[in-house]
């Protein structure tokens, strides 16, 4: 739970370079991954962000759907939302974690979790050429889903209008990873308790076609890894 | 994607009864669930919740356990951590979002995503009296891994006094849940793509138990479910 381990406590704060103070990883410096390349696996793998935006001093944590192209994170949302008119040109922070194991100790401070998570901060910005918010959500498609963009019927231009494209610049992105067994302290290792870890995944169960799949139709190819 | 189906954004908002403005359910409110039994069904089921809280104008979303005891959303971490300095008495966000399925129509903007969410606003308290925030300790372990608080060596009050537990009243509290099939535009059914849903879960794998561990001995209980 805690002490040693610090919990639960998943993300409290991390740094790519150092880039900000903001992105200083706090607790378990040992557990911060600096290299851009972790951070984007663990975005990759998202199927789902946590924006937190504030209004009038009150924050919101918004979960939605993310994705990342090159040097930003997207996420989407009706243009009529108020996260994301809450959220435009404002401060950010959007958070990704997975749960990998249940990690049991000997004792309730030992006990961990084994995850990965990635904290984003900088300004968001909404993406206001109706090209671009196209090319994007494409982007979207074609990473969680590859190959099925082409398949569906095409975009219309108020369909577009109403769908909203936020963004923000992982310059400010830090990982933070915890990829680990059991740590008990000196003496605990024989307390008769089991110890180890149990892993958690996540998993996509048998596809349910609706009535109008014809019999046979391969069920569409999902990402759930970057 | 976005639209008709308001994109994969999870949790704009919503109300517990309408207790106040920040939870009154903007988008969709078809999908809003303003009964405290969905809400606690939601947060029991949690393994990780989002706390969105505010340093000088900076929101953070920390990822991090969360479990409910009656009125009160609880989640701990090092008493040193930066969000437990920075979160305790301002008002905070903790959100808590199950994916359950993916949810594939014949169009981009009628794509969707089967979740359940559950928001709750309020001011973070910390618990001051140690003998309460080992109780709030014990209530997690037996919400998740029932029976095994007792099997454990017994907490420090060192240990103790380095564990922060926080809390935030359920009165503004609110879920929303989209439990559907796909949806296509009248006209859309017919076009050759594959159209349902597919089904996501989080399961546990196989324990995986230290060296220390007697043979045979049975891994922890887990309680994924609320």
């Amino acid at each position: 739970m805690s002490g040693s381990d610090t919990g639960n406590q998943l993300h409290d704060n991390a740094d790519p370079k150092p880039a900000s103070d903001r992105t200083r990883l706090r607790r378990r410096p040992d557990r911060g991954r600096h290299d851009r390349a972790t951070v984007e696996a663990i975005l990759d793998e998202a199927l789902v962000g946590y924006v937190a935006w504030v209004a009038e001093g009150q924050p919101y944590a918004t979960p939605t759907s993310v994705w990342r192209q090159g040097d930003r994170l997207y996420w989407h949302g009706s243009a009529a939302s108020r996260m994301i008119r809450g959220a435009d040109a404002q401060p950010v922070c959007v958070t990704v974690a997975h749960v990998d194991g249940l990690v049991m100790a000997r004792s309730g401070t030992n006990h961990s979790v084994n995850y990965r998570s990635a904290m984003v901060f900088g300004t968001a910005h909404r993406v206001t050429d109706p090209v671009e918010a196209a090319a994007a959500l494409e982007a979207f498609f074609e990473h969680l889903y590859p190959g099925r963009w082409p398949q569906l019927r095409p975009m219309t231009a108020k369909e577009l209008k109403a769908t909203a494209v936020m963004w923000v610049d992982l310059a400010e992105a830090s990982a933070k990873v915890r990829a680990d067994v059991n740590h008990d302290d000196e003496g605990d290792e024989t307390w008769p308790a089991w110890g180890g870890v149990i892993p958690v995944r996540t998993i996509l169960g048998e596809p349910e076609p609706d009535p109008f799949t014809p019999d046979g139709m391969p069920a569409p190819v999902v990402r759930l890894e970057g």
